[in-house]
């Protein structure tokens, strides 16, 4: 298919992704008729509908320039939320629609419980030194060097945002690098391995990291002081969490399933395994972790050698059943996040200054992966710039941030990330993730690897 | 199996139940932790992990017993319920809760797209006068028999009431009939495709009568009489929403799904489809119909031809997609329908004698059916049995009927289905679904046919 051709398809993409936005706007505001007689207000339904047709036409328009859909999909939300700038309302309906943020939350706990599905504890352990050596540089070094890109441009802002726009930086988007490896044909290489590996590690820190400030920032709200101790505790509480689920998967999961695997009715398999990955994301709410820490450590323990009985008579794999359930509640998250930027700190300069830098702290911090490498031969270059994206995992961080308050000046409650960052951090996952493929093509097409080894 | 060995199982899953509504009692009496931070309360995903584990337990004891799973899911989320008569407090907020009711009105929408996908235009046409003819006496006379009922047993509510008790006597609940035919490969008789071609009529018409009562009860409630052009003007707009839906089915629905064909992303099929029974289902409500009339003629009118373009390049089927989503989401819909029977009015005399005439009403009203069957040598008891079953169906209308409301004589709003009627309801669901299996498979063994020819 030719360049021109390309174009003139995305054109027509675009053409009905506004085309929707226009009949959207038409239809959401005429009043809603039937909606005093049933317990769901029909305009979900309409909402849900039109999410679902606006992310699949910005996704598709994105895949067809060979960028990952989820940045369509953001894109999508964004043009649609461009709309409350022109003064339509029922878009505010929608950015603040509990059953619609109850099914993002659904979608990321399904993404995070898939991408936790994808590793398993083993192949962790396997990738060795590097990757851990990887993954611990590429956490520190973006960490710090977002606290102190944040201190300067929010100098005003409490030190915790400092703290929770470093944490930020640090996960990697294990996803859109994956793809580009795979479609590369790369994904067997040492490069691939090291990357992956880490980028699995990545997830896990950066979730760590996560509960930590979160917890710090929520212990600051409730007007406690933050003690070393506390860090202590809420680290602590982590990782017995994660070693608890481990345990379990060791010693409970493979009993549960095969006891599950006797029962006979439709829809076991998904059944259970989505009980169990929400059961565990409420488990780690409890213990003041973010849900999805529990969806990833669920789909860690989860191995397709739990669900031999299923196999056997001729059921579908656990990640073909929820392929489809991901299909329909994962873009929800990413158009919602898209329609939550407001788009009017875009028009502030110190914003477009403050998230350029971010950017530039994200992109830099992370080439010091390449030190981590131990071993000889591997192309150090192409290690860096794969560890780039920020893609999903940055959003989810900055949508969680949103979520959190901390007291200003006069003990009012206001969100750790404010509109203004939550916008500059969109920006740095957009760029970041945008970049990455065509960098990461040109490093590893550049040569053996030898010639990048110092 | 032995007989023995299954009492065991079942005596084991009753205990898995037991013992999960204990944890869960005690887990959700527990304060929760960290839901000031997160936009969704993770008692939701609680809720939503047990419900999943006691319909699937609920559904497993049945299916050993050759009943259907939905009365295990049902009798499940009944169980549960009792926990608050206990003085449990946590049900009651898992009946009120927003985020449930609405994934279970999800599951509720994606099953009736499923029949409607199950059933199409042509077949529908090709079973002839017979099916047509059965399923008009099967509406017909259980209708007015269930009025009848209702009048006599609450005289003190208003004539809307009753006429809405006789509607939910109407449908006929073809998913058990169909199971219980295949079960027998019974499938392709004359019988089994009278039955089921007349249970789809029947859905049609029992949602026609659906929407014109729900309309004029939203007419009286509004203070407006019920004139005869009212009546005549719901029964209009239902159907020609129906045919402006068939019209589209015929002539816009192939473009799209050609179109969406060329899209490459991934969970395009299942996305689209999903969009489009929702975005019918809102269309449905703003003509003042049920959400799931909506859903229904999405099904009906989205058939596999128009998805040649995703199985030639590989695809899955439309309802093989469709069937995690709809194991994860259909039983949270009964699970709850459970939750929200008052067993106290188990205990009130008047309520029992009124289910058992209702009950009566129900099966006797079905056995005109077999006046119907213009062919001979055709077994005509088997065809009455068959369309016994209310399942699904009519506790659909009576959860419609649950948020419908009317002034009592001193202008409060009260519901349409108020607990009594709701628990006598369920009972006739609960009877009517439990006698149909074994009765229906008596009268197919009994004979040929010819000998209840008359």
């Amino acid at each position: 298919m030719s360049r021109r051709r390309v174009g003139k398809k995305s054109l027509c993409l675009c053409g009905a992704l506004l085309a929707l936005g226009g009949v959207a706007g038409a239809a959401l505001a005429a009043p809603s008729g039937g909606g005093a007689a049933h317990a769901l207000d029909p305009f979900v339904l309409l909402a849900f509908g039109l999410m679902l047709l606006a992310a699949k036409l910005g996704g598709e328009l994105f895949t067809k320039f060979d960028q990952p859909a989820v940045l369509g999909e953001l894109l999508a939300g964004m043009a649609v939320g461009a709309l409350s700038l022109a003064g339509v309302g029922w878009v505010e309906a929608v950015r603040n629609d509990a059953v619609v943020a109850a099914l993002a939350e659904f979608g990321v706990i399904i993404l995070l419980f898939e991408v936790g599905l994808e590793s398993n504890v083993k192949e962790m352990a396997e990738v060795g030194a590097s990757a851990l050596l990887v993954a611990v540089l590429g956490v520190v070094v973006p960490f710090f060097l977002g606290w102190g890109v944040a201190f300067y441009f929010l100098p005003d802002e409490p030190a915790l945002v400092h703290v929770f726009i470093g944490a930020t930086l640090c996960a990697t988007s294990v996803g859109i690098t994956a793809r580009v490896l795979r479609d590369m044909g790369r994904l067997q290489t040492r490069e691939s391995r090291i990357i992956l590996g880490a980028a699995v590690i990545d997830d896990v820190l950066g979730l760590l990291i996560l509960a930590v400030v979160a917890g710090a920032i929520r212990a600051s709200a409730a007007g406690g002081a933050l003690a070393a101790s506390d860090v202590a505790v809420i680290a602590g509480k982590s990782v017995a969490f994660l070693a608890a689920a481990l345990l379990a998967g060791q010693f409970l999961v493979p009993h549960l399933f095969r006891g599950a695997g006797r029962l006979q009715s439709r829809g076991v398999l998904v059944t259970f395994a989505v009980a169990f990955c929400f059961l565990l994301a409420w488990a780690a709410a409890q213990v003041g972790l973010a849900p999805i820490v529990g969806a990833f450590a669920a789909g860690l323990v989860l191995d397709e050698v739990h669900f031999e009985a299923f196999l056997k008579r001729g059921e579908q794999h656990l990640h073909e059943l929820l392929s489809p359930v991901s299909a329909l509640l994962v873009p929800i998250f990413f158009v919602l996040m898209g329609l939550k930027v407001d788009l009017s700190v875009f028009g502030r300069v110190e914003v477009l200054g403050f998230a350029a830098v971010l950017t530039l702290a994200a992109v830099v911090g992370k080439q010091v992966c390449a030190l981590g490498v131990v071993e000889r031969g591997v192309n150090r270059l192409a290690v860096g710039l794969g560890m780039i994206p920020r893609g999903e995992v940055g959003l989810i961080f900055a949508g969680i941030g949103a979520a959190l308050t901390l007291p200003d000046a006069r003990g009012a409650a206001v969100p750790v990330v404010g509109a203004a960052t939550f916008g500059a951090v969109v920006i740095m996952v957009v760029v970041t993730t945008l970049v990455t493929p065509p960098v990461l093509k040109w490093a590893l097409q550049r040569g053996t690897g030898e010639d990048v080894n110092r």
